[in-house]
């Protein structure tokens, strides 16, 4: 099943709960387009955000395991808040590549573009439970307010990516974090798209955000820690077209839905979705 | 485990994947204030709706169980559109009591208020998709058309259950619900709520059927039917206060997210959510 590698030719393995990720591996094929890809998303026991750590880090683990020994993944990047918050630990116990999560690069990303210090970030109930976000900001000096947007995910998936109720929305969210920042003190000029549905709101996000703020996009973020992460281990592939690139989808359960609204994230038709079983 | 019971004390067993079935377990203390309520959210495996219906049906016969043999539930009332469309037949099988579903109950209702014979129904995308409601209509001689609403769970879970964003989400839904009716010829006179935490929406939805339009609240119909089922099995209750009817919750997982927002949909606090393990 391990297809033949080379260095100028690096497997990639992106790992999600669900199909979200996609947007993290559409930002990986733009900077590394001659790389090899396999994408998981574990659908069937999604969503890992009310399970234990326990649980998770459990089935994160079996996930990367399909990735590195049957897809040959030299590389593992955890395009799933959740998994990177609670069991990016457990992922590195579980196999031998090198493996980058979505959290610290959308923190670094905040560090390099924020002035005044301080940012906020935006995210799921269950990232923003964990607090990952807001240890990773802090260990940068950064500090930050986090908010849940539990509404924003069922829009996108809706696919009303560009629509005045969403806008709406967007904009009730922000004016309640500007609300408690003002009462904090807190002069925010960065806000971290935590999600990994959220790179497709994000035009509606820069409409929203106040003049000079800049839009962290954590897949973006994270595409770039990669790049930087294979040119410390192997030579750059050199640029190719990214209609040449090889991607393969798997999930394990749910391809309908999958392909159904999986080219949305990618910006290219996912391809036959893959099923995999990973037992329990 | 088995509490003391008489036919004038009947004890009630109340299923649902989640919490929503709450709204049901609500409109059945109002007509039963005398019964004893068993509620069980089995929210450690929820979303039922993405699973497969061998796994839903055991899923959902274990949490039957649980009710009748652990918690002496001489009646069932299972609060959960995916298991009543998927899984009654199972629960059945799994136990002695009768068992009432939700689908069944709001299809009637829907008879009795239609004088066009069409009908609408809307849902979650997993309700929808098996076509229960459909059929239920189809049975009685109605014709119908369903829709899924993905955005009204959350919405109603974020609290905006009387916010302009969501009487907008309902007109746009709604609306599109219309346009399929004029095209297929349909002249619809009751709207179906098949989602049991759509109740908390009915005043968004009554004000925007049309005029003499019937919305059907599934919960409340399902509370008729449960009424009926029980006078035809034993004494009535005499009425008494709400306020002394023993009411126990029980969930899998999440008591948090339950208890914060289960009072919501019952219309009183949960008071302390037990945990359980019902093991795989």
């Amino acid at each position: 099943m391990n297809p033949g590698t080379s260095s100028a030719t690096p497997t990639i393995g992106v790992f999600d709960s669900g199909f979200g990720g996609l947007t993290v591996l559409r930002a990986l094929i733009n900077r590394l387009p001659q790389a090899r890809f396999a994408f998981l998303g574990d659908t069937a026991r999604l969503p890992y955000g009310s399970k234990s750590r326990r649980t998770i880090a459990r089935y994160a683990a079996q996930s990367a395991q399909f990735l590195v020994r049957e897809q040959g993944a030299q590389y593992l990047v955890i395009a799933c808040n959740t998994a990177s918050a609670l069991a990016l630990d457990a992922i590195q116990d579980a196999v031998s590549v090198p493996v980058l999560g979505v959290i610290e690069p959308g923190a670094s990303a905040a560090r390099a573009a924020s002035k005044t210090g301080d940012v906020l970030v935006v995210a799921t109930d269950a990232t923003v439970h964990s607090h990952a976000y807001l240890a990773a900001c802090h260990a940068r000096g950064l500090r930050a307010i986090e908010k849940a947007c539990p509404l924003l995910v069922p829009l996108v998936e809706e696919g009303w990516t560009n629509h005045p109720v969403t806008a709406e929305v967007i904009e009730i969210y922000l004016n309640e974090l500007r609300a408690e920042a003002g009462e904090r003190g807190f002069n925010p000029d960065a806000l971290v798209l935590g999600c990994t549905h959220y790179p497709l709101l994000r035009s509606l996000f820069e409409q929203a955000v106040r003049p000079g703020a800049s839009v962290i996009d954590s897949a973006e973020s994270t595409a770039e820690a990669a790049v930087q992460l294979i040119n410390g281990h192997a030579a750059t592939p050199a640029p190719g077209a990214a209609a040449e690139t090889e991607v393969r989808c798997f999930a394990t359960d749910s391809v309908e839905k999958f392909e159904r609204l999986g080219s949305r994230f990618l910006g290219r038709p996912t391809g036959n979705v893959e099923l995999v079983d990973l037992g329990g």
